[in-house]
């Protein structure tokens, strides 16, 4: 007789929305099934971008996009990949080199939509200042994509002296945010419902690289940079907890959520802490340079409104709590799943 | 009164099947929306792969895989997603350093089978010796997407002294073929289609950066590399015709087409010079190098079969000549759009 293995997933499983979530769910998948697939390691740090192995300064981090709809107020789905791996890269301390852009396109695309999403990626890469050097074009039969889906994938160099991970954070560590939270998830979902929020927030879409940059003189006194995209704040301050083994503390009252994603948020039985952002970094800083970095991320548009958030404790190891307005503590769970599905 | 400008395409056009074949629909959209949107060249040279800025030695390839059935003969979207990158590296005188994974997975698609896909992804990585370094998971509705859609970039370093390029080929340059053709086209349509020739035909899919390494002794006498995917030994010898301003002159004798893909073809009314291959290489190379370039194929398994199958002449600049069975000659056009959707 022999004793079954326990298979993480049972033999007829499903994939589900929420594995895509960047919750939970997908850190399962990833754990379980991924990476033992492709020969990763299981259980080490998920970072945003990976070192090149034999070129140690560069980074590389891919990204598909699957945004509905297309466009949204703020940007649209060909921004939002080039923005989306521009931050990827940065969050990894590095400016990037060159994108590429490879598009799935559902047969009967008007051929004027292609245009204008193209045209706004190529804006993006331009105003951020990085290439497009090469790229693919597929097109699939009717229903067998729902439009358009891209890819992007981005190379970017280290800045000299700029090393964050996402397992470099430690006690006494400041928290900081560059901006307001919530408003891509809102205004994506609003626009796909029609919910009518769309006239008053826009996604937040936008390049953090030059943030990255200010960041730079301080060098190792940045721990770890994360933009808080799929599970929004939640899941980007669960994901560094976890691979530093820090507590993370934050204060309600200091988390910058406009009313109208408040609003929203109430509307719809969400949490402004799970929802996606596209223009927003944390930086988990030495408590001696928390000072210094918050007035070069508030010298840029970008990090006009940074803010300190909290800090990080010993203890307990992994675990972030958010005292309330009225004082209480609560737990920040890692997002389980899917909240918003295709909202990137 | 003002004139209207030509547009390249009308308002209201849709994008077709054909966009996305590799041959003269692509070569279009790619000049006329996606090259100018994007910032780059129109009617520059087309290559597999792009050096990239500020690394010189470092070349970069993105490819997205939608390939129907997701399993065939001689192997599945996984391998092909890593061989397809390898040899679009290779064909630019790269060996792989690192590979990331972007996977677009449908709601309801059982992890059995996504996990069957990634390890061959995995498999084919390994043998081929270069890591999954990052990747990304995303995952939408039923309907959304047609089961699994993968995307596979590439990075590599180019062997020293080998500067293949599509724009390099010259008058008198010897054409050599790696091996048979026809197979990948075949096995895939004959598996969707259930016609039975799936019994006789593998699909070729294979890495061919070592027959690369091979030729790599032969430094500058190397001119152009190009593995014939979508639009088969057809696309892939006009666009280098194109892109180096040579004729092309083929004999049909010479080409190896195994007796099963004639037979598909046959029946198919498909010409086997258009059908995409996944593991075999043109090369351009001095006349004085062909029969040494030929034996270092030739020393490969994957090479065992590699012939000489015609040369380059000063006119007429840009276009391919076969001379047939019964010597005859006849243009050999670039394909027009797709004959076969979905074959990679």
């Amino acid at each position: 007789m022999t004793l079954d293995c326990p298979l993480p997933y049972g033999e007829h499983e499903l994939i589900q929305l929420g594995h895509g979530a960047g919750g939970r769910l997908t850190a399962e998948l990833l754990d379980s099934l991924v990476l033992p697939a492709l020969g990763g390691q299981p259980d080490g740090p998920l970072e945003d971008a990976a070192l090149l192995p034999g070129a140690d300064e560069l980074v590389v981090s891919t990204d598909s996009f699957v945004v509905s709809p297309l466009s949204f107020p703020g940007g649209d789905i060909g921004s939002l990949a080039v923005h989306g791996t521009v931050n990827d890269l940065a969050m990894r301390g590095a400016l990037p080199l060159a994108l590429t852009l490879a598009v799935i396109a559902e047969e009967g695309l008007p051929l004027a939509e292609l245009r204008a999403v193209l045209d706004s990626a190529g804006k993006a890469a331009y105003e951020t200042g990085v290439p497009f050097v090469t790229g693919d074009t597929k097109v699939v039969g009717r229903g067998a994509a729902d439009r358009l889906f891209l890819n992007t994938t981005g190379i970017g160099r280290r800045i000299t002296g700029l090393t964050p991970s996402a397992a470099k954070a430690r006690p006494g560590d400041a928290v900081l945010l560059s901006g307001p939270i919530g408003l891509h998830g809102t205004a994506v979902l609003s626009t796909r419902e029609g919910l009518g929020f769309e006239t008053d927030i826009a996604s937040d879409t936008r390049p953090l690289h030059r943030l990255v940059q200010a960041l730079a003189p301080l060098g190792g006194g940045i721990h770890s940079l994360r933009d808080p995209t799929r599970g929004g704040l939640a899941a980007a301050l669960n994901e560094i907890a976890r691979d530093s083994g820090v507590g993370v503390r934050i204060e309600e009252r200091a988390v910058p959520v406009p009313a109208a994603v408040a609003a929203a948020c109430d509307l719809l039985g969400l949490d402004p802490l799970v929802v996606a952002n596209e223009g927003c970094l944390v930086a988990f800083v030495t408590a001696d340079t928390a000072d210094e970095a918050l007035t070069a991320l508030r010298a840029h548009p970008e990090g006009a409104e940074a803010v300190r958030i909290g800090h990080c404790a010993a203890a307990p190891a992994g675990r972030v709590e958010l005292r309330t307005l009225i004082g209480a503590r609560r737990v920040v769970d890692m997002p389980l799943g899917e909240q918003l599905p295709r909202i990137c």
